[in-house]
């Protein structure tokens, strides 16, 4: 389970950090905003008597500029419903912030201040307006798998989560024995000219782990409560439809180069498998179904641009007189890094992500390339 | 005040880290095990049913070897007392790690497994003795001052600090206005050639933050809840009693003769004040009553040696090879390096507690050097 207990977004604010290089998220993350209102809007209606208290959780929250972006959403949110239904807002918010231990927290804590100054401002000069002060706001870190319990039983009023389910809780069982590490040979995950038993391993895995996630979230969730995923996956059952693992097939290219001119053994391109796994809704539907406790309100799928969200790079400088290939390298080596690296060694790391940027910008130069972004909202049952 | 946000206890685990140099303060830690104890019995002793869940929180956490000590310790003394009071223990316990935003977390999250990995072993194979599972204790942080509220209303049962509420919010406002900065001018904290002006602001530094740091707990805790509050402070009313500002006397002599040539400027020493204040147990009462929803349980104070506690210390080859003055100047600097080097400038830190080393070393030849540490248990009273 090497890949588990090492996955995590690039830590820092530097060159290589995801909070530099997370773009494609925060484009994807906007694109949440509409059922994260509606969900909010739908907690709120249906209680009869106002919401004292409200646990909110947004599940794999990373570091960097998105952070606490989805949060202030949250909290605005709160803030137009409750006018909107002419209620007073709930008096304190518990906001949880989760990710893997390895997270970086200290870049996370580091914007808690501007987040503070940013719902004080936005609400402190209409305090008729039911605002939110910092003091009403309660921010904590919860660090730990989301695929396991991490919040007390029946605390939680909304569960956000963006970009983090398609990865799962570890490479499948079958891949990481001995005499299994070669099965998906010459692929770093799912790929077109995968054996059929690699792919049912994986969508084994897939189904193992939102069963254990559902499990949790339902003891942990109130009557009523709702959560909204958005997450990378596929449009139909077939396993490589759409070209949903292509960023993965592209890399596998790149250290193939790196093999044939002895840079890195063969051995250790086929013995790697990434956690990733990019579901459809059907295989989600049916896993919900079984667990029990979830019902699907709504669901939707956007097609993102591998070079969607630049615009939303952190550093525009720097962006500019960058190549879409080096963008997206960039943005896959701040994703995908912390696991390749303790695979292959960190030495190889800057020569593999300057070949697979040329690879990329080769590929979009003559396709469009796209991710299936899935976005579900549930509500708690019972 | 410059000094609140940069206040943080030396980061990492290298060599000059608090994390290698907290010794003392895991001395200290030893002190409040028993009244610890004593607090969770009582607790549990007084409600009529078992609890079904406990919020607990120890206030200014900081990193390294210690942050999980006491919270293994409290959910030891919970198993311990619940069997002795054959009742089930808490269902769920919730563990609160608070210290300012700027704490080293990602260290604290590193010692996160091996503190579950610890309960579970402590009560994995003995489940009869309502033994705690990871899945049962929720570990969270809660970046922020204490100074201020940190936790939802009603949340906590039990509040644990240990060498934390010596810390004042900031530097009195006096001593940070203009005119005001060279009042305490030679000295880095109170002294005993501080005039009364400078006595009286530290003193009603340390009232308004105590009034506040009580207001907030009283909001936050349950009626019966209880508090152990462990701290550098002194024995008798008169303010610089005991020596117990010692400590920065001899810091502040390490700085003149830095100034003397030449390598720091005299106006920066005059004007540098820490936020730093050893009560006593009388103006701790006094602020208690006055804020009047606590009832002290019981009292305590320990002379606590400089050199105390360094058979603890994390490194002890390190340790071994070091003189006394040495090792106290590595624990000083781990604990204040953070306020002074932004002042000061890093380029000094390492001359700076060079210097202090040796004055240290001897002073600690020709005298027995102590800390007094007070200890108060406190019950929540409606």
């Amino acid at each position: 389970m090497e890949t588990v207990e090492t996955l995590h977004m690039n830590k820092g604010a530097g060159e290589t950090s995801y909070a530099t290089n997370s773009f494609i998220q925060r484009k994807i993350l906007s694109l949440t905003k509409e059922a994260t209102e509606k969900a909010i809007m739908e907690i709120l209606c249906s209680t009869r008597s106002p919401l004292i208290n409200m646990g909110i959780a947004d599940l794999g929250c990373s570091s960097g500029p998105n952070v606490f972006k989805v949060m202030s959403e949250i909290v605005e949110a709160i803030n137009a419903a409750s006018n909107m239904l002419a209620r007073p807002a709930p008096e304190e918010l518990m906001l949880y912030m989760n990710d893997l231990f390895t997270n970086d927290f200290n870049n996370v804590f580091a914007s808690l201040p501007s987040f503070h100054k940013k719902i004080n401002q936005q609400n402190g000069n209409d305090s008729k307006n039911n605002g939110y002060f910092g003091s009403k706001c309660f921010v904590s870190a919860v660090p730990g798998t989301f695929y396991g319990r991490l919040f007390p039983t029946k605390s939680i009023h909304f569960v956000h989560s963006s970009s983090s389910i398609h990865w799962l809780s570890r490479v499948p069982g079958v891949l990481e024995e001995k005499g299994g590490r070669r099965l998906n040979k010459g692929n770093l995950c799912i790929s077109k000219n995968s054996p059929n038993c690699v792919l049912q391993a994986y969508s084994q895995q897939f189904q193992n782990d939102l069963s254990c996630f559902l499990k949790s979230r339902s003891q942990e969730m109130v009557y009523g409560g709702r959560m909204v995923l958005s997450f990378l996956g596929r449009q139909s059952m077939e396993y490589t439809s759409s070209n949903c693992y292509y960023q993965w097939e592209l890399l596998a290219r790149a250290l193939k180069t790196m093999v044939s001119e002895g840079l890195v053994k063969e051995e250790k391109v086929d013995s790697f498998n990434a956690p990733y796994y990019a579901c459809c809704y059907e295989e989600l539907k049916m896993e919900i179904k079984k667990e029990g406790s979830f019902s699907v309100d709504s669901h939707e799928a956007y097609e993102v641009d591998w070079d969607d969200g630049k615009d939303l790079q952190s550093d525009h400088d720097l962006s500019e007189t960058m190549s879409k290939g080096e963008r997206f390298s960039r943005a896959m080596r701040a994703a995908v890094e912390s696991i390749l690296e303790y695979h292959f060694g960190n030495h190889l790391m800057d020569e593999l992500f300057q070949r697979y940027a040329i690879l990329v910008e080769d590929h979009l130069s003559k396709n469009r390339a796209t991710f299936i972004n899935l976005i579900i909202s549930l509500v708690k049952q019972y």
